[in-house]
């Protein structure tokens, strides 16, 4: 049995993709959104995120057997109590933030009695903002749903159904594997690339100009996530601490490795290192987790721009 | 004035997409190419990578004004002295090396004498071998010309117009300055990308399905990098160790900035941080070196297999 109507609170990017991808997928459900920000709101009204766009949390949930919250994870909290009085009897709470213990914790607190099924769709671009959501953001990724021991199956299976028709695949979970999975996945990964494009931003020997004519040697690929929004990357690391810290001090163990095997010229260890890693690509690009073309499919400026489609 | 024949000694990526864009753009040049492999040889004569493939490095510079070395750093001496005895009088010894220095020294020793003129087109994707090269890889990437204090002004301008015939940006730059513009701009993030590659492998807790499946949270980036070529990358880090290691503290102190600031629960550092890393990206688009769209422009595997262009 599928849902009736869907509220989406928070209208960037995934709430955005949430609202165009129903539309397109789910035509017979309704959806109604809410954002905090004014200017938010009425660029969400332009681009027809939602069917209707309200101006208070509360209103927007009414009559919703659905409510996704789409804010930062340090948000959260204060996002489920804007709507704690007015949520449906029955009315399943989901979200779709990149940590899920804290979050598991704050909805329960907040929302006591309420149907909680967290969740998070693992699938995103640089952007973000009103702007920033398509129809197409959730096709063939997965969506990890990490339901408290105590869900209801059926409206657990109906939160996976409703993914499954936005196109994406999904996959359940304990919250405390979650947060490790992403950690190596996603957190430590965005960490590295913000670092680097620091460092480089900050040298005194190199100029900021070189930096950016020369990029093509690999560093523009680390810039691509280096611009994706700081305060939900901030609430990430806020809220995924001590498994990020853990895969970061696996990370340095083997970065001191390679500083190593480069100070003693141990091209064996380089060597071993730099062929072992190809596999993991092709098995990445074989399940259609990636672009086989090479380079990602990229274009240059010219032929982008040209390009209609 | 252009050159007449240039050789093209090793026919990876590199060699072959140099082959394939003197043939379109500058038809008037003959080419002809060698590799020490013959499997790599006939490859490169079905493809049409030279005019003319020849099995011995001697027969293949015969005549040529222009020779290019395109194999990997550490196999350039030996490159260098299989041709020592056969250049053409006055012939310009070129390179495509990401290291500089030892490149410029090994020549130098080897080819003494001849004219040499060190370049590194800063282009490339994570394949190599003979079927990776096409013609327009150097479109609007830039080419870091290092020519020797000694060097005729006029081969030097003739080299700088030939890479600009095949669609490059040419820059002049000291042996120095390029290897630690390279080391922040190529080599430290190709470092980091293997080492979180094979942390993520080597995880217990975290599976490798796990890893390839969510790996569009940030990850699968990374991946692509470290799919390059195992031996050019030992190369590079064998050769470009002092600028490699320099940067490389620059890096760690950072990250090591960030693991404190996750630690103590510090939001404004790590805000602070992903804030000003946002700016580059966009210079780096503005300037027509990366691909104006989200995420690259990225495709999943069944839109890409449809596209027929």
């Amino acid at each position: 049995m599928s849902f009736r109507r869907v509220a989406i609170m928070g209208l960037g990017l995934m709430g955005g993709s949430i609202g165009l991808a129903v539309q397109r997928h789910l035509p017979g459900i309704a959806t109604s959104g809410f954002d905090s920000d004014p200017a938010v709101r009425r660029r969400a009204a332009e681009r027809g995120l939602a069917g209707t766009i309200h101006a208070s949390a509360a209103e927007a949930v009414e009559g919703a057997d659905l409510v996704i919250l789409c804010v930062p994870v340090g948000a959260i909290e204060q996002a489920a109590s804007a709507i704690s009085g007015a949520l449906a009897p029955g009315a399943v709470v989901s979200d779709v933030g990149s940590s899920k213990q804290t979050v598991c914790r704050a909805l329960a607190s907040v929302l006591q009695g309420a149907c909680i099924i967290p969740a998070h769709p693992v699938a995103g671009t640089e952007n973000s903002g009103p702007d920033a959501g398509f129809a197409t953001l959730f096709h063939r990724r997965w969506c990890i749903v990490t339901p408290p021991a105590q869900a209801d199956p059926a409206q657990v299976a109906r939160l996976v159904s409703f993914w499954q028709a936005l196109g994406a695949m999904v996959e359940t979970m304990d919250p405390e594997h979650h947060d490790r999975v992403l950690a190596v996945t996603s957190h430590i990964p965005h960490l590295i690339a913000y670092t680097i494009v620091g460092t480089a931003s900050d040298l005194e020997e190199v100029t900021r100009s070189e930096v950016i004519k020369f990029s093509a040697g690999g560093f523009r690929d680390f810039t691509r996530i280096a611009a994706s929004d700081p305060v939900m990357w901030r609430d990430v690391f806020l809220h995924n601490r001590e498994a990020v810290l853990e895969m970061l001090e696996r990370f340095l163990t083997d970065l001191a490795v390679m500083r190593e095997a480069i100070g003693t010229g141990d091209g064996e260890t380089m060597f071993d290192l730099f062929s072992r890693t190809r596999s993991i690509r092709r098995s990445i690009v074989a399940l259609g987790q990636d672009d086989p073309r090479p380079d990602f499919g990229r274009e240059d400026h010219e032929q982008a721009a040209l390009r209609t489609d």
